[in-house]
């Protein structure tokens, strides 16, 4: 078995989808494994992944307008003192995920043919969003 | 190390939770591996997965209805050309899973007694949805 | 490539989230590998797993409130049979996360600086729940 890491930083202005899914796939070329499971990891509680169509841009549009509504909808909070948007962003990041896995079959991921693999940037300010990438196999 | 890859077709017809456990438990046996991991991911992002409790079926028709309002009480959609439903379950599939991680010692996998897994349809029309299956693992 | 299992019981007091980092932090080191994946596993389907900001304890209380409201905001349920807080736990539990995996790079984590695993508890009586670890690598 081979093991392959890498960390990749995505640089986000406010809330919405950032696609990374050409630089998973470069790393999963880079390191000759043909068949194994890659699991994308993001360290960070205001920001998460998700994995959703990339053909018609209104898709993320109207996801990033749904969590904006939905995390919104409930109780105030308590955790105010990193400004109003970060409890939401706690919020819409536990309503996504954290981290990803994809097999790698015959050097293809798994993925469908519509299928692009994002970070959610939920924070209003820009940031830099790192997603660590892990891959086993052979 | 020893690897399998499989993908299995869950047919639906609409909205709601189709069981795929004995479908995995049957590849994790043929693939003659006892400890590893096993990983399911749903080629598609208008469908998605989650494990539930199989006991009462009423859980899986309570789970069906309250995804179908929770995606709906929102802002308007933009992204309407594939049909009213299409961009609900877009938003069904961000809140639940598109990748599950099930680890496998002594020949079982740790799902609980009454955990089974399933495929999460969100579209009205029927579908055939491709669920890749790997197991890594000696 | 060597593998490691593990199953630990974090006992619950009612809904909220429950940290055991340091649980899989020394599952981890006791395992004596370097390099690989961790896999968190919860067995259960009205408890789930998150991963979030272990610095401030009000942002778990929050998002045990938000997830309180979200899973009552909706339809009446049908599975009543098991007491009026088991469907919104099954429903708060899909909405999170049944299983997680997090790389490991160099004997560490792949953790952010803030980064706690926690189990999040959905229903009210006390409950022991049992979390499968699994670790893969070398």
């Amino acid at each position: 078995m081979k093991q392959a890491h890498h960390t990749i930083t995505v640089s986000t202005r406010g809330p919405g989808l950032y696609e990374f899914t050409d630089a998973a796939i470069d790393f999963v070329h880079d390191a000759e494994i043909q068949d194994g499971l890659l699991t994308c990891f993001i360290r960070h509680t205001s920001a998460s992944l998700v994995i959703q169509e990339n053909a018609d841009p209104d898709v993320c549009k109207d996801l990033r307008d749904f969590f904006a509504y939905l995390a919104t909808s409930g109780p105030r909070f308590r955790h105010t003192t990193e400004g109003p948007d970060d409890m939401p962003s706690h919020i819409r990041s536990a309503l996504t995920q954290t981290s990803l896995g994809i097999p790698l079959h015959k050097g293809r991921l798994a993925l469908g043919t519509w299928q692009g693999i994002y970070v959610f940037e939920h924070r209003d300010a820009p940031h830099r969003r790192e997603v660590a990438l892990h891959l086993a196999g052979e």
